[in-house]
């Protein structure tokens, strides 16, 4: 007769209470108790059952993704790709949508660790401490998408902020305008929106044109309705520039249909670049010029890390995705 | 000592791969052969561990949503209701995106069933005899959600897309509009295309306004490139119209960025009214007016349906959204 788990639990000098933790992979145990009753299932060749034993040897082919907000098609746009690598990889995804909520985040990795998924994607959003401290207890591998980490050595997957807004501030120097305004997110998220203000800035200054605070106005996130807002502001503060540089997609159609309600003319009068490049981009009238993230691909590039390290128990390197302007039809040539 | 797969083998006159594929709700056996092994676990008080108790007496908490196109706000809003209500349910989502396409659809499927989830809701897209077939091998419970079945009783959650595209077909006319067009998409398509044209003809009858063949273009989808490429065909057959019911919100858009392109002026020289009131549809310019369907509340019902069903095991009506005239900037009433 094969050998049961109270048999394991005598071996071992453990309960069996004990003994069912750390085959179903809870937690409760030291690592040494742990080898110790590895080693009696080994030697006593227990086989509780095929589901047991793949709990052991195998992966459960789950993985799970956190994302900050899914009603954005930013969002989308990683999620597609995030899905075809997981896809082509035989695995399945866990989407959980955290709503920037911390609690609601903790709930989600919690619910994650009790399906023992093989590992967590963690998008868009900063990972604070008491996150990075579950997710390392429960012993998985994290990739980060379109975040990083400071405090932590963990691989993320982004384009480079600041340069990026470089290029979409140099681009509308290239484009004869001087007097250059930025509609921001949060000026306090060091993720995405301190940097793109950094870039703005060091792409006036190197080419030697005006800057002051007046030329930038702020917003509590991305949206739409924040660039709706901000336009006005921005031309009362700055009445004189001629091209806005607006850090998402979202943002600059906001403003551009502030613009039209104003009766001001895009791009005749005044010039909006975006960031981002989202599929809506090409629908804004007049189609908009951004500064393209490779959404689609960055999720792709993300999941394939994961399963790369999850297969080969590799060390992978970060990896900073490039960024490019796309031409439309929102920036005109100034002479 | 406990009892083993052996002893319930055994006492069920069955081989320990049958007991295994039972546990582990795998095919392969009949159901009279279920009863007996099921029996002589209960008899033997067999308990291989927490998991595989897990198997045979709970449900896994996690259900199956099958999309046909991920990069769409269309999804992103179903899909954040469904989330919404799968989480607060203490569920979790397996994403699935099927391009449309019936191999992957089936390859997911399959999956699903490796996964044994508890359900499924099956989305905005024709459910085909093989797919049904499967999911009832599967035996769990289905819901369609944004579409429905014509030859299989399956629970549904949508709008009524004739009555839909008649309250908007005459909002037109109510505006004053005696001359008015429609860009449909596919009508070959039963759920979402065909109705909607029936539904444009029949305002029209009911208030005797001319119609012929000519008012309508027809496409292959529902997209932003889709309404682009038919706005000049639709002015080319019918000259004369005032204003346009456009199928979908992205259709909607695509025309008025035609509009722009041409020069007509929205809405002052044509009135355009979408359908889906998708998050974009404010960001248009000008603001999008159209039919709105309650896409989050769709999806938060749908789930909902789905967990009344593994809940209550009882049989769940089917449920007709109301749709409404969500009015924005892009309908000029006609003196």
């Amino acid at each position: 007769m094969s050998s049961t788990i109270k048999d394991v639990a005598k071996r071992a000098n453990v309960s069996i209470a004990t003994v069912s933790r750390i085959v179903n992979n809870q937690t409760g145990y030291s690592e040494k108790t742990k080898k110790k009753v590895l080693e009696a299932i080994e030697e006593l060749g227990y086989q509780p059952n095929a589901v047991a034993r793949g709990l052991i040897n195998r992966r459960t082919h789950t993985i799970g993704v956190l994302f900050p907000k899914l009603s954005s098609t930013f969002v989308t746009d990683l999620l597609s790709g995030i899905e075809k690598a997981t896809h082509e990889a035989g695995s399945s995804l866990i989407v959980c949508h955290t709503e920037s909520n911390g609690e609601k985040t903790m709930k989600y990795l919690q619910l994650l660790n009790e399906k023992r998924i093989d590992g967590i994607i963690f998008t868009s959003a900063p990972l604070i401490d008491e996150y990075y401290q579950y997710i390392s207890k429960m012993n998985v591998p994290l990739v980060l998408l379109s975040t990083e980490s400071y405090a932590y050595n963990v691989p993320y997957v982004k384009v480079n902020d600041r340069h990026a807004a470089y290029t979409a501030t140099q681009y509308l120097i290239k484009q004869g305008h001087k007097d250059i305004g930025m509609i921001s997110g949060n000026k306090d998220d060091l993720i995405a929106g301190r940097p793109r203000i950094d870039g703005f800035i060091s792409a006036l200054q190197d080419h030697n044109l005006p800057y002051d605070e007046q030329k930038i106005v702020t917003n509590q996130g991305f949206s739409f309705s924040d660039g709706l807002g901000s336009l006005k502001t921005l031309l009362d503060q700055s009445p004189d520039i001629t091209a806005i540089f607006a850090a998402s997609d979202e943002l600059a159609m906001g403003a551009i249909s502030a613009a039209y309600q104003l009766g001001i003319k895009v791009p005749d009068e005044l010039s909006i670049i975006g960031y981002d490049n989202l599929s809506i981009a090409e629908m804004a009238i007049p189609p908009l010029t951004s500064v393209a993230q490779p959404l689609t691909e960055m999720g792709e590039v993300a999941a394939n890390m994961l399963f790369e390290i999850l297969n080969h128990d590799k060390v992978v390197k970060s990896r900073i995705m490039p960024h490019q302007i796309k031409e439309r039809n929102s920036v005109k040539e100034r002479k």
